[in-house]
């Protein structure tokens, strides 16, 4: 004997979020219909919404409920420098750690030819058009430093090179605060490659 | 600037889940938006229809969309013993572990007085009608071996020796497979006192 069909059922459908496995599923089920009624009902209708509302902006492809999102639509924001980004989580990290007061683009994935992922799917036919309007001076590449995301990086620099538009890509180094012996030799060899005039 | 209201809105309402902070929030709801959008709207249907159905079995208070739940219906089950235990989770891993073929009672909780949660909260009330009603012969009590789940135990088998009815515990012990080297003072205690004669 088990659980219910439906109990099981929905321990099943949480299976599916990032981390989630059938135990954690399980504690997160019986917490939400025994201790948790009215924070489950709102997770349902806050998530049936928000696949009803949320779609890509179409300028820069970020989530957002409306046609064009904040960061797009502010003209407080430079639209000659633009930041392409892996996801809309990078945005905000960008946005809150840097001050960088420029426009985004958002790839939401990076470049993966395994996983039949090419330009398209990672709209840079969109980025194109974009880089095409003549605006944009400075395209700042800060896509993660994995190995597809510096293929990544490398793929989009090439596309503002042709047009004539400076690409710079993040620093690569020792990270502010870190000791020496703990970084990984590519990180360090990175950064010593890189090293800057005093 | 942040994301947009209603994608903060659902980041908020995934921190409800048991062991979700801002961040794992944050991935779960990128991840779904743009990933796993069937995931996603299957996990709002079936949340908001287990909440429309689910509830509690008449019988023994497990989670169930019936009325009376499979354990308690069955007639294959021997209703002369009721294994007691704090949560419906608690009644499969017995039930997977043990071989008992009797019935089950689900507390929903543990006594615990400091969070006002008293005999009426875990149902006992219902316990005792059941106790009444003369079929059961013995009372298994298999509450977590916690301060409180002790406590519970303690509480029940009151209830028990009162209607002449036998009410026995799970042992306490050294866990199979174990060393000692590793066992707690408190428990390695328990199961020297415990100790049975080979």
């Amino acid at each position: 004997m088990g659980f219910s069909p439906l109990i099981e059922k929905l321990i099943n459908a949480f299976c599916c979020l990032p981390g989630v496995g059938q135990k954690t599923a399980q504690r997160m089920v019986f917490q939400l219909l025994t201790r948790h009624k009215e924070g489950a009902s709102h997770l349902a209708k806050t998530l049936a919404e928000a696949l009803d509302l949320i779609s890509h902006c179409r300028r820069c492809r970020t989530l957002t409920e409306t046609e064009i999102c904040d960061f797009c639509s502010s003209d407080r924001r430079d639209e000659t420098s633009l930041c392409v980004v892996e996801s809309p989580a990078d945005v905000l990290i960008v946005d809150q750690a840097t001050g960088f007061k420029g426009k985004y683009f958002v790839l939401l994935g990076r470049l993966s030819p395994l996983d039949a992922i090419g330009p398209e799917e990672i709209g840079l036919d969109l980025l194109a058009k974009r880089l095409d309007e003549g605006l944009v001076q400075e395209l700042i590449l800060a896509t993660n430093p994995t190995v597809e995301g510096e293929a990544t990086a490398h793929y989009v620099s090439e596309m503002a090179r042709k047009r004539n538009i400076r690409a710079t890509r993040i620093a690569h180094g020792v990270p502010m605060g870190g000791e020496l012996e703990y970084i990984d030799n590519n990180t360090l060899s990175q950064a010593f490659s890189d090293r800057k005039i005093l």
